[in-house]
């Protein structure tokens, strides 16, 4: 009754497919080849059903007739798997040229949670549990509406107003700040010697040197009352967030919160060291440096405009590949340190000592590095440029050099983007259950 | 008679699928589990038949099998809908790694009408509904006659004399326009002082900065007539347009014949305020200003070339694309503010006061701004650079970071383009109607 | 017998797709219409058989059932229009959901013939019909063997020999360009006024401006003599190609060919003008600058060097695309003309005139235009800069548009070399038949 | 009984395809067709059973049908050649459409073994055969160890101490490199002409150009001797590696060791010149030169991290670009000769002689390719720009071609890189054997 010639009908879901007993004997141990094997007595069956898939099933079948198992295009892996594992060939090895077929669906379930997890912590983020307004009721209902009021601002009128309040201080107090440099720069550079050509003879000029007797740093007092008034303002907005935040540990460790708690000293500092100032106008320097941290209170502003997608999906690539980058600065940093040791030494060693036709531009080996740093982002200002052929030739190859790590970083970031991209599209026109 | 070993047939538009009862009560309340479930009296059937795409079905009863829902790769979502409405099923959720598979498809179609809106907006736009010219026919045809004639000159003989004229007095008024720039320049400069070395001494030289008495700024008065030629025919053109134009709504909105409009006041201008022109030399340079409209209407030429597929792609993404943009923007001015403080005060802390060695190349902050402007965008004149070690590390910092940002226009353009340029190249092999 | 629920079975190719006789009557005049309307007298059929595709018949029944015809993913067009047209449905509008799946395809095929065409223009190029040779084989074998040793070197030692002689002769003609260059410098800047520093004073020094008596312009006779023995073995080399060359007429519109013969006249003239062209310097400037087709020459090189089949794509690509690249041209032309012209009135208009701080850096409209062509590629040499706050303005927005413009440029060239790049790879995997 | 509409039924694995004789009767000699033409006396078969894949046979009937060869989307092709042999179809020419369905699949394949391979040869690569360790075990188990401790320092506490010791002594050579790189500054700047304004006055100063007499060029001996101390910490280092390393050849191939090896010889060579250096301050400067070296050993720093996926597939993708890199180098000197020798030219004939008004900024042609290279890559120093108009054309087409060239990079990068990705993601997700 065994021959290599009988023909077996398996039934699968519906579809029958047809084959020989001789083929379904190429893996012993299976559940097809338990079929060629009926137990003691039992007669051969002519027909057996599973209740399958019959598409996948004719790939399962090509296995044994070809010894190389393949898969249709763009198969999800988690079917293939549990189909492979239901047939009892879940060690059977894919064919290398149906690996990227597969791949594409199971990357992109990855990519998929990935970017549900970064939307979702980016959305609620500080809400912390979705439940907790309804937890804490007894606690009253002003800290979520509190809330709402300072973060969407487009929900309610009171929240535009609130936010547009922000806004005029953040603009206030950016003009302020625009203003005291100006102060700032007077009082320094009149300490400089005046402005001179280029050459800059070294003979004598001392007097300038000393500070003037006449010109005292001084901060127009009104100025600083008005910058005081504007960081009132915005203490007291970073208080009521802080009462009202469901999630305190989230938003103490995000940065926007600790830009907004070190913008509040510089004037406090400044207030408090009072007309002393004046005898350490270096203090005065640094807590100026210290207020571009006003400016950065303008990435609030960004927080509050709707982002496109693009854009979301943009920043989610740069958060995820900060690996990529770390190594590419590694890069760049060990490029900075070749290149600038080589033009030290390439211009050294072209400028014939003793000739006097040209010289170096530069005094240091960190004056070298900043040439490499502004040749390799082909910026160019020209103040350090190689005088000597051998020179030139390191300069040739780092501008070289420069643009292709540029160009570099185009294929690692469009790669992830392209990806993520899809993916978002994809997540952005479903239900958030799941459904079409 | 009902066992879970019960196998049924159902004959999905030819194709005869077999399963067990027990694995159609998996959903209960939707068409197949109603299958089991008989109306009293009846019999169980063994073969039921639907009239329904035997393919799809397939991944129908697979969500039976195995509770997760997959779909064909490439599958158009209406088709899948549909299909899922019938079966009862239109709640269950997609299998995550399907998600991508549909929405390929569904994104494509919303590209599709968005790109076809784009081209029709485009080439019929002023046109107005294609019936107009019927419903006017008492009015006579010499409008949409005339309107063809000025937009679409290759249509006919007269068409390309008009457009060709057109040329001719677009370059007279060009070249009109440059000669008056170097009688201006001329003027100008020479109220200056004369050129000097950089070093500008301060030291007097007022003579020169009075106007010197013998030259007068006085244009040649043949330029001057030759000009208001040009602009009359550019006159009579705009008129032609607006009386034929079948949408004067549209037409007047389109930012061209604002160019057009504008461009005809200032030789107007001119002539009207005469020979005391002489007294207000400032007034004559606003007016030579508004000359650089005369270049913006070239663009017209550009709309008569025919442009080739990608390009108008191009075009179309830029424009649908103005929300990234203008984020973008922000970006970047966020990035000059804050670069541009940190580099005043890196300036600032990093050169020592007192110590006389090197200075600051800027006198205000707007002066950082530009710096900053130029450093991000790597163009580096070298008109302002950083002296100090601090302001070096600023300034590296900065040339990356606009590095980066140029990089970062890159994917949002190009995933865009790509899937528009595939849109508008499967649009162009149709007919019209959507056959093949 | 006619029945709305009447179920007819449909044997296409030995699948039977079963549906009602309702759903068929959905198009009028259709073959499937017409089974359920038989000739007078006969009976209705109960199956039918149709020897064609099985699986596409299942989209045909689904546009019967939906009224929407969609189609299977990577479908070929020509598949699909021959069996839409069997069936009577050639003018079935596909629905847009389905228009990209079936355009991959056909535009596919349009890429490969352009890329088969753009190969063998290549390759075969000037060697005109493959049968030439059998057909001219009375006039002797020597042309094409003489072809053959110039134009692929590697075949033969002959070729090797006759290609390693050209590059040295190559390599010797352009030392001896490079040596005339300092030798013509020497002469032209002596005759000018010695350098001198940057702010160039101009008092005075007419004395080097007149030509030193002592210097005159000459050639080292031997060099000439060397380089008109090297143009005697180019002019040698173009003869044996053009008459070996199977196809005159294009070999005679091949640019190559055309720098080849005007790469021997600058030599010829230099010496039949012979101890005159002391008198003549600018003429002798002109025969220099003309030697610079030497270098073109060097393009041969490129030809004799196999090349990779990326950058054969690449080649294709540009070449391919030239009306994108003169449209682009076009914009760059017009934003130089934009930008030019506000700049010079940006200037004109910051630097408030009378006040002598700071001046404009040019002196007419074209240093503008030359001032924007540098700023859009982003080199800035620095030599013109703006000095006012309005002509910063200017170049800050012309450097973010050279930015944007060169990005542009990526998504055009990237979207077609991709799809070349595509193709060409799946062609060298195909034997030249098209079989496996 | 062989009528033309006869119809045959072929069972293929279970699914029955029917179709006329006439249709197989189209390619003579093939398995099918020999089915309409039995063996003498024996009758025609009704229904014939194959043991093939169903799929793929309805598009083998589709050739029969339309004496055209297509085929599913992103088919293996070994599934595809297999096949068609099968059938005797194996010179079967495939439709042009879909050439590229098939050869996504093959390419990818042997993408995979370039992409293992480069995997294996990194991270074993030195390590020779696995089965290395068994064989020599009598040979004692201390060079496994001692290898594995060198090179994967993660592995064992000994080895991230040996590690970090390593990386202490690099940090320590390099300060100590940096430190001596300001001395032989300081030295060689007082041996020139003391710092200048820009026009450099050429009056006399000789006397600082002889070697001032109380300057010595000296090193502080206790930097050579800690110099000596890291060098000899390196050396050892390197003796171990090379005496544990099971595969020598690929060792001393590598180019790592062959930096390790040149990074000993400087101080060596400093330590037996001794004293007479002062004398020969020339030598002193090579040997500060190649410590060089001493920077490019940080890469072994790059060795140790572990680098994410992309950034190894863009290392692989650069290495297997050799070819097109090469040649788009070759463009790119050849565009520096060409652009290089037009500048020269475009001043001399720009720049009318003796008219003393603005004059050259070169004395050679090798400061003119210099020029090029800095305006192609758009850094744009500016200590040389074009005065003259016709120089300044040159230029600008320059600085064009540098954009345009940068911008060909990408696209060949990328389409590398992308398939590059793809394939490594898919292989990450596998088991080492293949398996899912």
């Amino acid at each position: 009754m065994e021959g290599s010639g009988e023909r077996l009908v398996l039934n699968v879901g519906g579809v029958r497919y047809e084959t020989y007993h001789s083929t379904l004997r190429a893996f012993p141990g299976t559940r097809l080849y338990q079929l060629t094997e009926p137990p003691m007595g039992s007669p051969l069956a002519r027909e057996v059903f599973f209740d399958r898939s019959p598409h996948l099933f004719g790939y399962v079948l090509g296995y044994y007739r070809t010894r190389q198992l393949h898969c249709p295009p763009d198969i999800c892996r988690a079917v293939l798997e549990e189909e492979l594992a239901f047939w009892g060939l879940a060690d059977a090895p894919l064919a290398p040229c149906c690996w990227l077929k597969l791949s594409g669906g199971d990357g992109r379930a990855e990519d998929f949670h990935a970017w549900e997890e970064s939307e979702l912590g980016e959305e609620q983020g500080l809400l912390g549990p979705i439940e907790s307004p309804n937890s804490t009721r007894a606690q009253g209902t002003w800290k979520p509406w509190l809330w709402t009021l300072l973060n969407q601002p487009c929900s309610s009128l009171a929240g535009k107003c609130a936010a547009l309040l922000s806004m005029l201080f953040l603009l206030g107090v950016l003009v302020i700040f625009f203003q005291e440099t100006s102060v700032q720069l007077e009082y320094f550079t009149s300490n400089f010697r005046p402005l001179e050509p280029w050459d800059g003879e070294k003979d004598g000029l001392p007097p300038p040197q000393a500070p003037t007797p006449g010109l005292v740093y001084q901060r127009a007092p009104h100025l600083l009352y008005l910058e005081l008034l504007c960081v009132l303002w915005f203490g007291a907005e970073l208080l009521a967030r802080s009462i009202s935040c469901p999630n305190k540990v989230k938003f103490l460790r995000s940065p926007m919160t600790l830009v907004d708690l070190a913008s509040l000293f510089p004037v406090l500092v400044e207030l408090a060291v009072g007309r002393r100032a004046e005898r350490h106008p270096r203090l005065c320097l640094v807590l100026g440096a210290l207020r571009v941290l006003y400016v950065l209170k303008l990435g609030r502003l960004l927080g509050l405009v709707e982002k496109p997608l693009a854009l979301r999906v943009l920043a989610h690539t740069l958060r995820s590949s900060w690996r990529e980058a770390g190594l590419l600065l590694l890069l760049w940093a060990g490029e900075i340190l070749l290149f600038g040791s080589l033009f030290l030494y390439g211009e050294l060693l072209g400028t014939g000592h003793g000739q006097g036709q040209s010289e170096v531009h530069f005094a240091d080996i960190l004056t070298c590095f900043w040439w490499t740093v502004i040749t390799l982002t082909t910026v160019g200002y020209g103040d350090i440029y190689p005088m000597s052929a051998l020179g030139q030739v390191t300069a040739a190859i780092t501008a070289m050099a420069g643009m292709l790590t540029s160009v570099l970083l185009v294929p690692i970031l469009l790669v992830r983007f392209q990806r993520c991209y899809a993916v978002a599209l994809a997540r952005q026109k479903l239900r958030p259950s799941g459904t079409l």
